[in-house]
C-alpha cells in the first residue's frame, strides 16, 4: 500500500470507449508527470485495454493493479482497478459496440461511486462514443442524466465548456431551436448564472465575470425583433447582481464572443446550445474541456470524441485530456481544502 | 470631360453618415491607387463635407467636381457631384442626427438612381447610420428595404457577408429567434441557395462551394431534436443540386463554420441572423464587406458600422472600405463585360 500524498486530490478516471483514443489517452495521462504530481489518479478498466492503450501512445508508466474488491489507497503511484471486464481481442477498432458501451459505463459508474463515497475528489474520463453507450444502455442520454441516475439525485447541473480560460454555459441544450424560446425562463437564466459563477468560484477565480448572451438578434433591438431580452432575461441578470454576482448583459450574441475573447468575461452563458457550440469550435473548442458541474464533485473529460479514425495510430493528441485532469484536480483541490 | 477608361466599372459611391467616418473613409478611398486603378468613381455628396474627411484623414487627391443637373462622364479622375446640401458646420460628431441621415440617403438614392440608368455599373457607400437614417425617414428598415422602394422593385435580394474570401448568407434575419423555425422553407431556402450560387459566380468563382447549415443543435440528431433538417432544408439542397449548383448540407451550424476556414466552402448559407454573425465576428467580420446581391447592380458597403468614437480622429481603418469597392468592381467588371 502506497502513502497518500499529502495535499494531492483522488481522481477517479474511467478509461472511455475501447473502440477508439480512450485508452491510449488514458495511458498518455498515467505517463505524464503534471497530471501525476496533480492528482492521485484511481484508473477503472481492464488491465489488457489499458496495456494496449499504453503499447499504441508508446508509453511506460509504473502503476498498482488492484482487484474490484481490494482496498485502495492512492499514493504517489495510480492505482488501476482491473475489472477484468474486457478482452480487447474481441475491440474492433472505428466500430461502436454494445460492449465497448458496458465496458465505458462500467468504468464510469465505478468511478461516479468511488466519488460518491468520498474516496475520490473528482472523476474524469477519457472519451466516451454517444452510439456504444445507447447500444449498451438504451436509455442513455447524456453523461449528466446518467450521473444523476447513478448518483439517485436530481439536482441543476449542467455541461460547461472550457478552452483557454474561457467558460461557456448554456440554459437550453438539446431541445430542436423551435422550442427554445419557450423554455427561456427567468428563475431557469438565474439558475445557470448562478451555477456558473459557483463553478467558476470552484475553479479558483475570484470575483468570476459572467457575459450572458441574448436571444433575439441585435438584442431584440429594443423590442423590434423580440421581448425575451426585457422579459425574461435581464430580470435574472438585474436578480443575480443583487446577489453579488459580477454579471452582465444581455449582450447580443454575436458580440458577446468576440467580447470574451478580448478578456471582458470569464464565462459566457448562452440561451441554446449553437449559440455557444458555434463559437467555441471555431475559437478552437476541441482542444478544450467539457465540465459538468452542479454535483456533489467535478467531472472532466476532453471536448473531442473518441475519434474512432485515428484511434490505436498513436497519433491522439492528449492537450485535452490532460487539460481536463489538471482542470478537476485544482476544482478538487479548493473543494477539499474549503 | 475626362474620357472613360476602358474596362474600368464606374461605381457610384455615397459619402455615408457626417458624423462618423463616412467622409474621412471616402476620402481615403479617392486618394488610394489601387481603388483609382480599379474603378472609376462618382462619389456623390457635398464638397465641404469631402474637403473635411480629407483634412481629418490627411490625404490629398484630385478630383473633378460637377453640379447635380451636369454631365458626368467619369474617367481616370473620380468625379464628385457636389449635391451642396451639407454644411460641415451644422454637424456634431458623434451624435445620430436627421440633418446626417438626409445627407447619406440623398446620396444613397442619388447612387441607386445613376446604377439604374445604366450610368454605373455597382453602388459602394461609407457607413450609414441607422439611427439617424430613420430619423431622417422613419420607415426606413435597412439597405435592402430602401433599395427596392428607391428601384422601385421587389426582388429576391439579400445581404451577404463577406471576409476573406467566405460569404454567409441567411434565410432569415432581422426576426425573433420564435419566429425563426416557422419562416424556414424549402422554396426559400432554395431560393437563398440560387441567389448565393449566383452571387458567386458573378464574383467571379467558376464553381462556388456551398456549406448549408442545419436548423437545430447536431442537426437534429436524426430527428432527436427537430425535423427541419429533412423535411424542409435537405429538399432544398437536393433540388439544387440537380440544377448543377455545388451544394452540401445541411450540416450542424457549430462545425460548418470551422469546415469553411479550413476551405472546405466558398459561403455558407445560415438559418438565422446570430448563426452567421457569431462566427462571422469571431473570424474578424469587422473587417469584411456586407453586399447586397440580387439586384440588377452590386451594393457594398465596409461591414463595421459609423464609428462615431473615432469620428474625425484620422485613425480610422479604411481596409474594409477598400474591400468593398474592390469587390463592387470585381462583380460590376463582369457583369459589364458578360
Amino acid at each position: 500500500m502506497t502513502a497518500v500524498v499529502p495535499n494531492q486530490p483522488v481522481i477517479a478516471l474511467a478509461i472511455g470507449d475501447p473502440a477508439g483514443v480512450g485508452p491510449e489517452l488514458a495511458a498518455m495521462l498515467l505517463a505524464d508527470p503534471d497530471v501525476r504530481a496533480a492528482a492521485s489518479l484511481v484508473v477503472f478498466g481492464d488491465r489488457r485495454v489499458l496495456a494496449r492503450g499504453a503499447a499504441d501512445s508508446a508509453v511506460t508508466f509504473d502503476i498498482d493493479v488492484r482487484g474490484p474488491g481490494e482496498d485502495i489507497v492512492p499514493g504517489a503511484k495510480p492505482v488501476l482497478i482491473d475489472l477484468g471486464h474486457l478482452d480487447p481481442a474481441t475491440i474492433v477498432r472505428g466500430v461502436a459496440a454494445a460492449g465497448g458501451g458496458r465496458f465505458a459505463l462500467a468504468n464510469f459508474s465505478a468511478c461516479l461511486k468511488l466519488a460518491a463515497a468520498g474516496k475520490a475528489q473528482a472523476v474524469c474520463f477519457t472519451p466516451f462514443n454517444k452510439a456504444a453507450m445507447r447500444l449498451a444502455h438504451p436509455s442513455y442520454d447524456d453523461e449528466v442524466g446518467y450521473t444523476q441516475e447513478v448518483l439517485g439525485i436530481k439536482c441543476v447541473a449542467k455541461e460547461f465548456n472550457v478552452l483557454d480560460g474561457l467558460w461557456n454555459a448554456r440554459v437550453t441544450s438539446h431541445v430542436p431551436l423551435s422550442a427554445v424560446a419557450g423554455l427561456i425562463t427567468t428563475p431557469d437564466v438565474l439558475d445557470n448564472i448562478r451555477l456558473t459563477n459557483a463553478s467558476l468560484l470552484e475553479a479558483g477565480l475570484a470575483v468570476p465575470r459572467i457575459g450572458v448572451a441574448a436571444l433575439n438578434p441585435h438584442a431584440g433591438d429594443g423590442g423590434n425583433f423580440g421581448h425575451e431580452e426585457e422579459t425574461i432575461i435581464a430580470p435574472a441578470v438585474a436578480q443575480a447582481r443583487q446577489e453579488g454576482i459580477e454579471v452582465q448583459g444581455p449582450f447580443p450574441s454575436d458580440t458577446v464572443f468576440v467580447r470574451a475573447t478580448r478578456g471582458a468575461f470569464d464565462a459566457v452563458l448562452t440561451m441554446y446550445h449553437d449559440q455557444g457550440q458555434i463559437a467555441m469550435k471555431l475559437i478552437g473548442f476541441d482542444r478544450g474541456v467539457t465540465l459538468l458541474g452542479g454535483f456533489p464533485f467535478p467531472i472532466c473529460t476532453p471536448a473531442h470524441g473518441s475519434a474512432y479514425d485515428i484511434a490505436g495510430k498513436g497519433i491522439a493528441n492528449p492537450g485535452a485530456s490532460k487539460a481536463a485532469v489538471l482542470l478537476a484536480a485544482k476544482m478538487a483541490g479548493r473543494q477539499r481544502h474549503s
